[in-house]
């Protein structure tokens, strides 16, 4: 069936929207452990966005999986469906114009490079949400790094799955030694530096 | 995992997105079969909504398939599957405080039900894009119904799969005795109708 499948251009150009709107479509990709920060600051910086009259929307690990997500476990082969399904919906809120904030732990590069590879260079911010994993595992708000250390949780990231941190991060985020306010002005001050808010 | 899974309420309330738009987010679904005019619909209700300042994106069947949907065929259970998603993705653009516009042929019943429950009443408008099968069979832009009636292409939806066509359209649009300005306009008047476009 794909050669029957015909792209249809948008009638609307990315220049008509920009204009429209106070930025250029983006994707801010927080990658990190468990209970680094990443839903926080996703949340906090898309209070600031829209408040700033930016179309922004946080795609969030755990909100995707109750719905477009809900099919997929945490095995290696689902963990890279559920970046690949939110890495083209992070495109289309992109293509729609939209900054779109996705906070997900994303534990593998190769998952994180084709989310960027889906997008024009200057479209994808991937930020590293870098608390070490002794303060997350402290923090661990739901309980979550205990049931991994006790075996009641498997396949978790930092203990019993990989996380491998970026080598180039667009930004580096030590939450550890931020406020939420100060690691928020960071992100929206690199927004402002790549020219896609004004 | 389930019970792991947490609810991250978005920081930015329903109100506080309409209070800045000039819309409230909503659902406007296309459906029909190949070649009614869904698409042409689409983009120019698109355009004039963008033109007006609104956050409004088109999702869209052959769009959708090389990306997010791109390892879907076309079984009915893929059908399923593709609409399920389409409808979830929707729903993230509704909870954006978008005029989401989804031109799909989704020609099962209960794939489209299923994609109004994710959405507060009033927050999804099914169309029926309803050219006859004799009007789009004889346009058929693509050569596919030409392919379908030879044989070449299979589960074709008016040929050799079935097209469920809605019982209580929020509004039918017969696309062969309207011009595409005049089906734009009865969309947009709905939308103002229905207290979701100002």
């Amino acid at each position: 069936m794909t050669d029957d499948i015909r792209w249809h251009a948008s009638s609307v150009s990315r220049e008509l929207r920009a204009s429209l709107h106070r930025n250029q479509g983006a994707a801010v990709w927080l990658t990190g452990l468990s209970a680094s920060g990443k839903s926080t600051l996703a949340r906090a910086l898309e209070r600031r966005l829209v408040e700033r009259g930016v179309f922004a929307y946080v795609l969030d690990g755990d909100n995707l999986r109750h719905g477009l997500n809900s099919d997929l476990g945490f095995s290696p082969e689902d963990r890279t469906e559920n970046i690949r399904r939110v890495g083209e919906v992070s495109a289309l809120f992109v293509d729609a114009g939209a900054i779109v904030i996705s906070a997900f732990i994303s534990p593998y590069r190769a998952d994180r490079a084709r989310v960027r590879g889906l997008l024009a260079p200057n479209e994808f911010l991937e930020v590293h949400v870098a608390a070490p994993l002794e303060v997350c595992e402290d923090r661990d708000p739901k309980g979550l790094y205990a049931k991994a250390r006790s075996g009641k949780l498997l396949q978790f990231t930092g203990i019993s799955a990989p996380y491998e941190a970026p080598e180039a991060a667009d930004l580096v985020l030590p939450t550890h030694e931020l406020t939420p306010e100060q690691a928020t002005s960071q992100l929206e001050e690199l927004l402002v530096k790549r020219g896609l808010l004004s």
